[in-house]
């Protein structure tokens, strides 16, 4: 008998199509569903597109978490939206307010064994509890409430063990941190990492969701942990122990690729300003000064995180330079932390406590100064993420987030003690949660939701309609960028553009804003055109329109040396042909502006050749591929999913 | 002996000019200052300006409390900006997160007896403790720190004598709701209000800020209570019972207008939108539907205020519909909040905990859905304030709006024990407060603040400079406006416009943008014009930029039929000639477009004449006039105060 390790049991558990080899397709049930407001409204216009009735899932929610500033009147309008149609297809509703949708999806839905979909890429911190989570573009998620199974590239399994335990001032941060400092932004491409070994002993669920939330960082699939003793423990806090069910690998099941960490060698490390690749010891960098500190996210998202802070600062006060912003992830963490009596340290040693949600993390609030030093628990420092366009921003665990809050400079936490005589705080948490489970509003029943109509101001838009791919394409190269370049940078997020998420037409103008504030209007006058792209292209968030925004503008093909798992399938559903160059090298054969032309394209394309590409500006010709399924080549040649499903039978 | 108000006591103990006539100027001594940030920047720029070295009055504090949400780098830029000013002129700093400077200012820094001068048109509500708090433009304030005397056209003092008690579910903010409903948005102009009698006994001096701060809404100079027994007793709730001074009228004192409110006699009252002055009793418009309920803001700002509303929504859920935003006042408010469980309480029942501060009082965030009603305890509801062009703002009492977050409607709180078996609360407040002034940074040493360089991000701007009054004005009218425009009209607040509050030259882009988009353009192509406005002209905050953005686009002279006091000063202030109509019809004759010739502009300026109109565009003529005393003339003249000292001795 095969032993098999905890990934190998989660997907063949849910396998409904092609086997478990990595680089094949394969195609997974899907149990849940979690979608935000800033990719769900889109989401929900996908679902009336489709003409869907109720989702088919066992449970699907709808957080609202992004769009929280309400500068104008768009945020309560899709808020409206999103409730109407939560009502409208069956889908359980989080109010604005209860929090960033990771911790709450965990506290109040995750279950072992299940697999979860995420319109958001950090979708995959429900490997905490040994789920399978994985975070993809909206369409996929309307896909599978609607019932159809997830197409996936059947990724290779990375055993991590872990060995030892954490020295004091040293947390979970810290080891995804490690991973990132080995590995880099795209370590983790094309694989789960399923983390193993007597080192998870000591590490509590949420611990694991720190972990499990930052494998997006790698680039990982998703991020699977054992639902072991420490998972009951934590279903146990949240009332929720009948939902518990053991998951472990097999003794001695293998993996794919190995790694090790011993924990007890592991100290306080630092994201440098504006990759989380840029990983640092502290003590390398101590002593620069900080303006801002800000704690909270979905990366160190448990009540751990902010007691701990709570503790280092109370009876303490932050340094008159730094602006301490406090991002409770959730009602009930913020319940919790509020009476247990953390709360009120925080405010005493000078925090701001901020509403409930992401805020920071997204550029939705809390823009530094340029080129101060914030230093932040969040997962992502992208440039200008923070909503500053020359910002500093550096990520830390909450431990040296907090030694920076009271020390003004960048400070390894370890030196609390002989600097400001502050101990280790040894935390006591509460046996159980604050649940207050009455915010959520359930599914309606389906007599009741067939009343429904959904609510929507002028400010929601229309999915746009998408033609077929050409037979041949003749048209400009509209940017070349280079290596790494995320979501963030083909779309921002940001107070100034998340208002804008459910208005394709008006969204568009942001499309490459912060590299090139005339993308947009050039896109227009060429009407159709291409993106040239470095490695790892379209990293990070999983927003789907970053796509869908370009294709508006008349996006049709991407060449690039390779993508991030969600971007290139966010292409292919969006009727975008993305390739890759044959030779590499041939990226310096092109140019912003070079006009390309692809004979006979759709023709190569499904034929699955290489495709010869002749640089009509400067005469050389070089080749490009694609690497999509048929499945996905017939997506792009009717220009999109939701025209293949409208062409075929339908959901 | 004459028998002496509490006004008469204050203004006589400050007197250094003029004599207690109403109608005549008075100077008066200046012993404390506020600024907060979003005039303040323009404040400090204006200390530099004069060439100040440090501050004259015995305390002066900068709050920083509307410019928070931080969507960008602009706000941080002013935060670091204003802490180096406080730095460098000696000046009390309040950190972001302290919270809303008028309860914060009350707490910490309010004596009986002492005047105050603020930036903040609801500086006005340290009345409460018996202090002569009055809002002006920034540039008076910055004479103030500079040791000038505030000039002031002594107003009528304007008795209000209060009899019975509050029935139950009726507080405060019904009580300044009644004066409104019984003399509309101009009915305090010119006059000082003094509330008197024996329903003051059980008025908690935390009650009485909420009525003096919305004397700002019936356009009062300021309103006045006694330092009486229930002042003593806040003033030890907050550790300074040291700084309690007795001040009563004399027995059997005088008002030159007397008034009476009979407050057993009062029902929950409500403010209609879009004006502070359309107030009906709740349960003329119950039952209407309500989807956000807003508490705080410096109108209800008390411990007492959000206390209320928790001990309402105890062990209950916000209805679904509605979003709860809860703005805390301060930090030490949420601190006393905190720490008697009523933070826990507001969580658990579905509340969004906001940063302490402004927040959407000012259209900071929170911005509610096109037509959709929003309850609010906040003091103003000026149309767009909010954030949405066409909001639906009504303004009530917490213990209304905590009706309305549990009904989902517009709900009278008196039909709450029947409808919800929830009885009258009765709040137990604690004795002392949680001080926590650690938080405040004091003024620095001379020695030290001789050293500090003003921090200047490339978002702070200069103070322009402007040009003596023409000889001879032939100018357009840019705009014509009916009455009661308010000052958030002219130049909108919001987190759109706010965050260039230290730049005139792109803040100028925003004047009376939400009238007429193309103002500033036409301005500019025009060089110099005249606005032509109605009664009340400038109402509301004290913003001085809504005179200095149009000056800096070319306004030279307003004619209307009368104007708001803090506003009439700002023109004077920044050189614009403040005209009034001789015959009130005269604002037929004269439409948007029409060219105005006046010529011997300052001759008859100087001399105090009425002056003749020739309208060009119509043939028409008719006679203005201007109240400016001869201190103001001369400023008029030089092109604003700020060239006068220049011109003159310095400060």
């Amino acid at each position: 008998m095969t032993r098999l390790n905890v990934t190998q049991k989660l997907i063949g558990s849910h396998l409904v199509g092609g086997s478990m080899t990595a680089g094949q397709e394969i195609a997974l049930r899907i149990d849940q569903t979690l979608t935000q407001d800033a990719t769900g409204t889109m989401v929900m216009l996908e679902l009336e597109a489709l003409g869907l009735n109720r989702v088919r899932t066992h449970t699907s929610v709808q957080y609202v978490d992004h769009n929280l500033l309400q500068t104008d009147e768009r945020n309560m309008a899709d808020h409206l939206f999103l409730r109407s149609a939560c009502h409208r297809f069956g889908v359980w509703f989080s109010k604005p307010g209860n929090g960033v949708a990771h911790p709450v999806h965990m506290q109040r839905f995750g279950v072992p064994g299940a697999s979860l979909l995420g319109s958001d890429s950090h979708t995959c911190a429900a490997g905490s509890l040994g789920m399978l989570a994985v975070g993809v573009g909206g369409l996929e998620v309307a896909m599978a409430m609607a019932g159809q199974p997830l197409n996936l590239t059947m990724p290779e399994v990375w055993g991590v063990r872990l060995t030892g335990a954490l020295p004091p001032w040293v947390s979970a941060k810290d080891v995804i941190l490690e991973m990132l400092r080995r590995h880099g932004v795209s370590g983790g491409r094309g694989r789960i990492i399923e983390y193993h070994g007597p080192g998870l002993a000591a590490l509590s669920a949420m611990d694991r969701h720190v972990i499990a939330n930052m494998g997006a960082e790698l680039g990982a699939t998703t991020t699977v942990f054992p639902a072991d003793d420490q998972v009951l423990a934590f279903l146990t806090t949240e009332g929720r122990a009948d939902d518990f069910v053991e998951l472990l690998a097999d003794p001695d099941a293998g993996y794919d690729v190995e790694d090790e960490i011993d924990l007890a060698r592991l100290e306080p490390l630092i994201v440098t300003p504006s990759s989380p690749g840029n990983v640092v010891p502290v003590r390398e960098v101590a002593g620069k000064e900080v303006h801002q500190v800000v704690i909270g996210s979905s990366a160190n998202p448990g009540l751990r995180d902010f007691a701990v802070v709570a503790a280092i600062l109370a009876g303490r006060q932050a340094h008159p330079q730094v602006s301490v912003d406090v991002n409770p992830t959730s009602r009930q963490i913020l319940a919790d932390l509020t009476g247990m009596g953390a709360t009120l340290d925080l405010i005493k040693a000078g925090a701001r406590l901020h509403q409930t949600g992401c805020m920071g993390c997204i550029g939705m609030g809390q823009a530094p100064a340029v080129g101060r030093n914030s230093l932040r628990t969040v997962p992502r420092n992208f440039p200008g993420r923070s909503g500053t366009k020359e910002d500093s921003v550096w990520l830390c665990s909450p431990e040296t987030a907090a030694a920076a809050a009271l020390t003004g400079t960048i400070t390894d936490p370890r030196t609390l003690p002989e600097l400001l005589g502050i101990d280790h705080p040894v935390l006591s948490l509460p046996d159980r949660s604050t649940v207050t489970e009455a915010v959520f509003e359930p599914p309606l029943s389906p007599a009741d939701a067939r009343q429904i109509e959904l609510v929507k101001a002028t400010s929601i838009g229309a999915l746009p309609e998408f033609d077929p791919l050409p037979d041949v394409l003749n048209a400009p190269v509209m940017i070349k960028v280079g290596d790494n370049v995320s979501t963030d940078e083909i779309l921002p997020a940001g107070s100034r553009v998340l208002p804008f998420r459910s208005d394709i037409a008006r969204l568009a103008e942001f499309t490459f804003a912060q590299i090139d504030e005339r993308y947009a209007e050039r896109a227009r006058e060429a009407r159709q055109h291409i993106i040239v792209g470095g490695a790892n292209y379209g990293q990070g968030s999983s927003r789907e329109h970053a796509v869908i925004a370009p294709r508006y503008l008349g996006l049709r093909a991407v060449i690039a040396k390779s993508y991030a798992r969600i971007h290139w399938q966010n292409l292919a559903n969006f009727g975008v042909l993305a390739l890759e160059f044959t030779d590499p090298q041939d990226y310096d054969r092109v140019s912003a502006g070079d006009r390309l032309f692809l004979p006979e394209l759709r023709v190569e394309t499904e034929a699955g050749n290489e495709i010869l590409v002749h640089n009509e500006t400067t005469g050389a010709q070089f080749l490009v591929r694609h690497r999509l399924s048929p499945r996905q080549v017939a997506m792009v040649l009717a220009g999109g999913q939701i025209p293949l499903v409208k062409a075929t039978a339908g959901v």
